[in-house]
């Protein structure tokens, strides 16, 4: 079987499996995992805290095209794609470890404006950058790897429970608009298309919000990179639950909404928005709206599993609207 | 200008400059960080010892050649390059995070044969695998990331004085004769072939002799994978010192010795051997010799830094030995 017939969540399952059985529970390091392969970050009890660490990649032509980003933004989006998992932890980012594979025929100045994109970035979490590899290759390949730590208790994929309401950060739905606008499908005013191409390309991470939601005692969370569905599938899968979205309440910003006719289609299934998903009871919502500054959005709740469909979407009348599965998903 | 003209080593030079710019000193990571870019490992305090991280790429058809190297290989040693960069810090392996940039044409099988192929390295050093990356790309790109921690000091490249006797664990030039005898340059007997081939694939890094180092109050190491020229020139240059080394007394294993005209070359030139390269005095040599398993072998001096040559190889009869500018360097 090929890896384009099995696709990233089943071959994951499988490299899982395999590990597990490797494992050997007289090593310190296993004893001490809190959270191995499946979540956001890796999580392990240190000395005195929660220690995480997580990697992501950005490949060329696959996650990014040289022609629509700049270099500056490339270092920013490949710092902050990881620093949103560290986020979805609950967690405070660390230290970066940056890889490079380059063609030895790209120009000197562009990983100066990459390295640069990425400083601002770097700053303003606290993060050190204190190492990494550079490797030549016919394609440019970015993968970071980000350590970490958590304040307090952290945030995991497996802890939702029925009863609990499925709420959201920000808006659902920009970054993919703005990569149809970068594709050139639709033209915007500059106000809005600086909207859809930063959402897209200089995407924020929810860092400040996640430690919001360990301090008022949120336990399940995940950051949307692979699209709402898609990513709800992800926490319902290993917390043992399904899900009933309520259609009309995805929030879509404005722009997106005078602007895309499809909208709904974005936020439901568009991915690399980057916002935090976070199931909770209502008092502690109302107490996590008080501290974030940005929306707040209940979306829908969880229930009991029934299998074999996790995620329902309703309109505002309860009638299921089908939708067909979507949201990224690697080798397909 | 363009990566290929200004080589690895300085491009590595231009963005350490540049994240030396932009770092904040008020930030924890920054106070807390001793090693940052420029080493085998980056280290930091944490609260109760010091933690190292590191990363590193192979990238199909630079690295490695998948009509040469079988699928259970490339995980040991895609996983061994990373904990050989531990062991160069004289550290402990803890947790490996493993991302993967495959074509879908793949076969998954392949997959379960990489994934296997580093179970046993990991068992061996207690390392748990605890997440990673999936991504398509149209040629294989492995990162690996592995943290650590250091039960004493650590050992830098920095930390070369003159007076102090150039080191090296086990033989030099095995891996590269190994890489020639896959490329079919030459034929040997089964033992041969199964020597070079195991050196060249599934290398063994000096984790616990590392450690030794450490315990015996060695303070400059690095291990060797561009070569041991280009290496104890990396040495050189931080350390700010020079060094001599005395050809005839590199260790080249008999194989190779046997077998290849150009072992002296390969000795000096040829990278990937993973084995430990360190400087220290007489007295801690001699314990070191006793507590290693391994041939432990002084191969010259370090002496006071005169630029611009910082690496002299002399003949038995002190003569100096021209040789050009070798070892591996990415993009030239």
């Amino acid at each position: 079987m090929k890896l384009k017939e099995l696709g990233e969540f089943e071959l994951i399952n499988l490299i899982h499996n395999l590990v597990d059985k490797s494992k050997n529970p007289e090593h310190t390091c296993w004893q001490q995992l809190l959270i191995g392969i499946g979540d956001d970050a890796a999580a392990w009890q240190g000395s005195d805290r929660i220690q995480l660490a997580t990697t992501d990649t950005l490949v060329q032509n696959v996650h990014f095209d040289l022609s629509t980003i700049t270099w500056e933004e490339l270092g920013w989006k490949s710092l902050a794609v990881n620093l949103s998992d560290i986020a979805a932890m609950g967690g405070i980012p660390q230290y970066a470890l940056i890889s490079l594979s380059l063609p030895g025929e790209l120009e000197v100045a562009d990983i100066s404006r990459f390295t640069n994109g990425m400083a601002p970035l770097a700053e303003k979490f606290g993060v050190a950058i204190v190492g990494g590899n550079l490797t030549t290759a016919p394609i440019v390949v970015i993968t970071i790897a980000v350590t970490g730590y958590c304040q307090g208790d952290v945030l995991k994929r497996s802890g939702a429970c029925p009863g609990e309401y499925i709420t959201v950060t920000g808006y659902l739905g920009t970054s993919a608009a703005g990569m149809e606008m970068l594709q050139g499908k639709i033209n915007l005013d500059a106000e809005g298309t600086q909207t859809l191409r930063q959402a897209h390309l200089q995407p924020m991470p929810r860092i400040k919000e996640g430690q919001i939601l360990v301090q008022q005692g949120v336990k399940a969370a995940i950051d949307i990179s692979d699209g709402l569905i898609a990513d709800l599938d992800h926490i319902c899968e290993v917390s043992k639950v399904n899900a009933r979205i309520r259609w009309e309440q995805v929030p879509v910003h404005p722009v997106v909404k005078a602007n895309f006719s499809d909208y709904q289609e974005l936020s439901l299934h568009g991915g690399e928005d980057y916002e935090l998903l976070f199931t909770a009871n209502k008092n502690v919502i109302e107490k996590v709206k008080q501290d974030i500054d940005c929306p707040v959005t209940v979306i829908g709740e969880i229930t009991e599993e029934i299998l074999p469909s996790r995620v329902t979407i309703v309109d505002n009348k309860g009638n299921v609207i089908p939708y067909k599965k979507g949201g990224w998903e690697h080798f397909r």
